[in-house]
């Protein structure tokens, strides 16, 4: 098989022995990869994957067709449509998925949909509803809106009945993201000033972190997933303490595989039905084939993307 | 009657009239009231109190006997003896205290530590249980350990099961700590190098504040209740989110009349037999007449106490 491999910072298109499911694990032939913001990171060697996966081949989502599985294995079994969350090597032909870590990919939704659905919902609601324990009435910020965990953050907390401001840079998204379920959409400076927010979601860091923090509400807490534009902060405590605020931080990618395998669950419960019944949509901002990964991204590194960019496998 | 009045940031003892109770309050003849850190704040102008409360009168904690009741009153009735979290006014003769804001005063304990019970328990208690969620096995950081909610939260970590380190300046203090059910007892240097903790409970702030976050555990949380040795904090959040971990922060007295009622019963719930039997206690490092006021705020102020101070009234 062949797998988008770095070598030296750079990504090349390589030849690699095809792997052999053991215990519980599914062999997958990808049909479609979520390109996210990690994986320019780990190119660039600053965004060291977990010691159990491959670790030259980039890749935290995909879904495919189960063409081989494990003596262990007892959910699926060759021909099935999976979708999955790995700690990496997912932009490549075959992978090695733990069963636990699959969910079925609804025939009701495209592969590329499939493929950029996994991390960003499960970053989304990890956050949001775990987490953040946001449900109906709830202020919410959502930073960089029209991102891949953007978007599945702004319908997930439309659905679980909360009053969902997006911030957003580009005005040609605003009104995708209200079709989203946003009540309002507003460039980055404007909704730095128009809380008070239960719960901000922040996404993107940098000089903005400070205003942000200003607009909790008693008890308010600021989610912090994304730092692109900046991760440090001149913090006041007594801010915090007026208004018994908190910052708490995560990523999804520094948990055990135990740890995931329960997200995934979780997932396959909630979410499932809602992405079969077109509830949650996973907006694809644009594909490209697993050989053209570096255009891919690039695209990535542009920002700008309403949604997701998703390699896609020929298949 | 007479109260501690504070007069263009001087400590006076002036005359006032005698308040008069009204609905479900009670009249309390004060006979011992505890000093916090945040009342010299008050004489200060710093820390404006709560709009319902005497506004020169500071004082946060009480003991005492009630004296006078409101056609609404139900719990308690003349001469029997309280002990109550308000929002200022305490360190008077009289004190207006709503019944929901009180609760009995053990006649196994003295008045000293009844009138500083209240404020570092309630503060230590919604800390670490409550916001905290504390229990076995958590290991625990208490800095500031030798003050009045350090002592609180010593005990009530070890009464939970916690794993509980303590870091004091002064090394006279290790020993008694170590007899509130501190395991482990060490300079703040050390301390702030002997994590990982899963809890910090942040009495002090300053210069300690980031060797304190980077000793936090996966999934670790600053709690922020005082920051008198500096406030600011200039924070990498990739050091949070590599570990999943948080800084809340909080203050008793900015919450409302109901949320400090729900806490004060829980607290007669919880902490009143443990307080009756001795399981826990009030260290108290020193008492004043309430009419030598300033002198018990300089003693406050030049910190190093083992404990609370407390004002005593003849009585």
């Amino acid at each position: 098989m062949h797998a988008l491999t770095i070598v030296s910072g750079q990504l090349e298109w390589a030849a690699k022995p095809d792997p052999v499911p053991q215990g519980s694990q599914l062999l997958v032939e990808v049909r479609a990869a979520g390109v996210n913001p990690a994986d320019l990171l780990q190119v660039r060697g600053h965004y060291p994957p977990p010691p159990d996966v491959p670790q030259d081949v980039p890749g935290l989502e995909l879904a495919g067709t189960v063409v081989g599985v494990g003596p262990l294995a007892r959910h699926f079994k060759v021909g099935d449509r999976v979708m999955a969350l790995v700690g990496g090597g997912a932009q490549a032909e075959l992978v090695l998925v733990e069963e636990s870590a699959a969910l079925p990919a609804p025939v009701e939704i495209g592969w590329e949909s499939a493929g950029g659905f996994m991390e960003a919902f499960a970053t989304a609601y990890d956050a949001l509803i775990i987490q953040g324990g946001l449900t109906v009435g709830a202020r919410v910020l959502v930073t960089g809106a029209a991102g891949g965990v953007g978007t599945a953050a702004v319908q997930l907390a439309a659905l679980a009945g909360a009053d969902v401001t997006a911030s957003v840079r580009r005005t040609e998204f605003h009104f995708r993201l209200r079709e989203l379920g946003a009540q309002r959409v507003m460039p980055p400076a404007e909704a730095a000033a128009a809380g008070p927010y239960d719960l901000v979601l922040e996404l993107v860091g940098g000089p903005m972190l400070s205003s942000h923090l200003e607009q909790l509400a008693t008890s308010g807490r600021m989610l912090v997933i994304g730092v692109g534009a900046g991760r440090r902060l001149d913090l006041d405590l007594s801010l915090l303490m007026s208004r018994r605020a908190g910052i708490v931080a995560s990523t999804l990618r520094a948990r055990s595989p135990f740890e995931k395998a329960a997200l995934v669950r979780t997932l396959g419960e909630r979410l499932l039905p809602q992405l079969t019944s077109h509830r949650l949509l996973v907006p694809v901002a644009a594909t490209f084939p697993l050989t053209d990964a570096p255009a891919a991204y690039a695209r990535v590194g542009e920002g700008g993307n309403f949604g997701k960019v998703v390699l896609l496998s020929g298949g």
